[in-house]
């Protein structure tokens, strides 16, 4: 049976995440991403089961109580997770993507030593200055704020299984090195205990 | 700078891993295949350097007492082994791959734990023994030999990193699989340790 991988990818803002995210779906049909569920309200253009799945504080807290979220994160007053029973049943048929924050990863990588972590970096802190600042979408407040978090986010670096320095233009070769870490991942020892029983088929 | 990886790779007489290594060169120029040393004497058409380099016992057994083979065993009464400078000294511009036996693959690990060990398998036992009596070159015993000898091997398997199947007809996939393994691997944060200095360049 074709066994498919959990596998976490994060990153800093201005790392190019959602862009390499979706290069991949366009590169490979054996990925799926997680749609995360919230407690926060949708925002104008956003759809259920698309952007989040939306739910009440009481539903979230009784997912919390049955063990139901493979990790959760309170931000702003929201709750913000990935339900675990989507995922699970995702699993059968592609290897699911979860775009997640530190703290999720670091909940996954403890639940699920079997998932394999991925953190996309900028390639330096000027880099990821410039490109926060060149997109003009935030004021120098948030972008401050924003570096200052990726410097702890790099601090975890050790505790991914993976590194990725996505380079300015290198967004194809960011998605091929993730397609490549899963198709190598499914090779290793000891996620093939099967090919001992196929041996002797 | 470009750290290169020491790869080795293992597998059953039939496992078809010569085919697959040379295919792994015409597809890559990022690999260097390491030549082993022997006590043994060359055999009509072998060349220095090429199948093995020849030494007398006394060099051979100078190379050991000074630390610089990688691995060595004896066999048959000669021995066999991987001068250690010459890997090193190649590792500055290619990976460099050894294709050994399982008990020098168990050396290698413990001595650089930062080493890839790959165990090729064929497909299974069946399909092995088709393998090996077809191709006519051996005797009933010998090849009744091999194929204990692969069911040892296949004991080894947990102690390997990766295991590739090379099913039938499958030499090209295998080598892709090497090759993929090797950059993937090179992306593992343990091996990354760099990025974090660069970042703040």
């Amino acid at each position: 049976m074709k066994q498919n991988l959990l596998v976490v990818i994060s990153g800093p803002a201005g790392s190019g995440k959602g862009t390499v995210i979706k290069k991949v779906f366009e590169k490979s049909d054996e990925f799926h991403l997680s749609v995360s569920a919230t407690t926060r309200l949708p925002r104008p253009g956003e759809k259920e089961g698309v952007n989040y799945f939306y739910m009440t504080r009481e539903q979230f807290e009784e997912l919390i109580k049955d063990g139901k979220v493979l990790e959760y994160t309170e931000y702003c007053g929201n709750y913000y997770g990935t339900p675990k029973e989507k995922v699970f049943e995702t699993l059968k048929e592609k290897n699911v993507l979860l775009e997640i924050e530190v703290e999720g990863a670091m909940q996954i990588k403890s639940r699920f030593p079997d998932a394999v972590l991925i953190l996309l970096l900028p390639p330096s802190y000027k880099e990821l200055r410039k490109r926060l600042y060149g997109r003009g979408t935030e004021t120098p407040e948030v972008i401050e704020k924003r570096l200052a978090h990726a410097e702890y986010e790099l601090g975890f670096m050790d505790k991914y299984d993976y590194v990725i320095v996505n380079k300015d233009g290198g967004i194809d070769e960011a998605a091929e090195d993730i397609i490549s870490i899963v198709k190598s991942e499914k090779k290793r020892a000891k996620r093939c205990t099967e090919v001992k029983d196929k041996f002797y088929e």
